[in-house]
């Protein structure tokens, strides 16, 4: 495998402290010549699934190769695996609790290793801290061309920590899901996904309804509305978003994680 | 033209999402050996003006060459123009919705192209998400040194977007503005700028209004002022800036954008 | 000396504004091969101690000869020095103010020169952004291999401003500290260093006391104890941390900054 050099950081550590800072200077210290980009790093503390809601919706933009660095890592410390991955042309490194279970779900995983030579880490290694003293010097080391069987002994992919996260219920005329998550812009991401809508008879023709507000139609852009309009569309990881042309669907409706969004749609 | 293979990012994206970097993924997909700066991601949401502001004040510090990407884009997947634009050494691209106003009112593009070739773009467009599918990709393959001329028709620089952005008034012993920004220091940028000074007989010997807060005389660093105290000055892009030594402008003064800001300056 | 080529940031201009990323392109402009990392943007504005105690954390994970450019500069303009350091095989670029204060106590620097040399600037400097147009330069070239010699004169390590950071008070049964910081996590970082502890007879059947919270002994990682219990253990950077198991121990317990926090431990 031609190494992309490129590693993605997604951790639940925030902007205010150096611990990303840190965790990069020790993959560099590793692999000088590895190229860093950051995912997220606004992951809520300790948030396994917004993790693996993450990667899985952004991975695949990556060069092949690409090594994705997940860290969020409540488990520091304890016996929880360390796990590396590799499918769908692109290599994960991230603790064994269920922030590749999207993935995992999609059966989009090849094959998995458990991280267990110690030469591949850093010489002193901190009991709250694997992301920069294991699993950054791992990834350097990964993203430099190291076969994945390197780091430890396969392991199955039945044996790795996967959530059971939220989906829709699909019916011939009916979607039913909630409210995932809210971006930046105020747009509500739902549990329905594009493939959802594929049940459905004519996704044109259908009702969005969340709390007390309806929705005429899936839309395509945001533009296709007046400003200030409530609007339903796919958002750019294929879930069913519902957003404002302007504004903030969230402040709008004052919507909560977990209501319920329906769509009902006629034969 | 030799590229730089540096591009700079400015969005309204913030950085609680994975956007960004889902946008970066994309970028090194298309090119590998571009390298990212970001200039900002808090543009406020939709805020073309700001960001305008940022890329008019920021642009000339990169190295020649460089592709500034601005994705400040409510009309995204509309049918607003994708520009790509050449000027003072720089390679600019953006939606056609204003963010080039400033380079523009100044006179500093030479020419503009329309980016309408197709096979520059991504496999799979959202149509909510151009940055990631569209203007990335293609500011990535300008990196390496395409031909602006290839990404499509060339096109007027009348026929831009162009915003009227709040300018002072001068006059021989007057100028007039209004409060523009403030930054993350609580410094209070104004719409004067250091050119409408040079109309004054006597800059030092000028008095600064604002609401109730008078200043006298332009100073040249925050340190000449005694902490605590209100100063004038011109602020590193050339505005006329009210802070304080050691502290907030902002809380001390409780001004607000649009605030009228007047230079009196005796003959 | 060979260089890295690699540039750490710690400034306090926040994430709000382009001012990072100005001071990048600048570095970019003096030497386009120079590899950039953000250790923190989010230091308290003017914080010094702050800026101090990141640096002394961080620069140690870093690869040999990185330059680590450190903007907290509220004497910016005015006759404050800037200095050149290098010391524990890592150079480092600052206004001497006092963010080397925890290098220069340790012992950890060799050599320090003041940076004098005209060339090594950018052509025009704003009186309020020397880390764009001194600082920035200087240390791209720097990264690029210039002897530190060359920035201008040597001076002596005893001139350089060193301010007081508060340390913790031990004796055979007892360490007396007090609350330093507060992480992202809620984790409360105390002023007691792992040292500290080398001098008590039996770490282990200590008791850590915060205002009215008692916890018993030190422990290795956030999961030796029930989720939402408190927890006393040494934190990445060796500093004694209080901290939640799955929670925010600043939250639970409502300290703040200066709280006093004393270790008994019987002989």
């Amino acid at each position: 495998m031609q190494p992309s050099g490129i590693i993605s950081l997604t951790t639940d550590f925030g902007l205010r402290n150096p611990y990303v800072g840190q965790m990069k200077g020790a993959i560099l210290r590793r692999n000088p010549a590895v190229r860093l980009v950051d995912l997220s790093h606004t992951v809520a503390r300790q948030d396994i699934a917004e993790a693996a809601i993450v990667l899985h919706s952004s991975y695949a933009f990556f060069p092949s190769d690409t090594v994705h660095l997940v860290v969020v890592d409540p488990g520091v410390g304890s016996h929880r695996r360390i796990l590396v991955a590799e499918g769908d042309e692109q290599i994960f490194v991230a603790p064994d609790n269920g922030v590749l279970s999207l993935l995992l779900r999609d059966g989009l995983l090849n094959r998995v290793y458990c991280v267990e030579q110690r030469e591949l880490f850093a010489e002193a290694i901190s009991p709250t801290f694997h992301g920069r003293d294991i699993m950054g010097p791992v990834a350097a080391t990964l993203a430099g061309g190291l076969a994945l069987a390197a780091v430890g002994s396969e392991s199955s992919l039945a044996s790795c920590v996967c959530l059971d996260l939220p989906v829709a219920r699909v019916s011939e005329t009916k979607v039913e899901g909630e409210v995932l998550q809210i971006d930046h812009f105020g747009n509500i991401r739902t549990t329905i996904c594009s493939t959802d809508l594929e049940h459905l008879a004519c996704p044109q023709r259908c009702w969005v309804q969340m709390n007390e507000f309806v929705i005429q139609g899936i839309s395509t852009t945001y533009a296709e509305t007046g400003p200030g309009k409530l609007i339903a569309l796919l958002d750019s990881a294929d879930y069913l978003e519902i957003a404002v042309n302007m504004g903030s669907a969230a402040e709008q409706t004052q919507c909560r994680i977990g209501d319920p969004v329906q769509i009902d749609c006629p034969k």
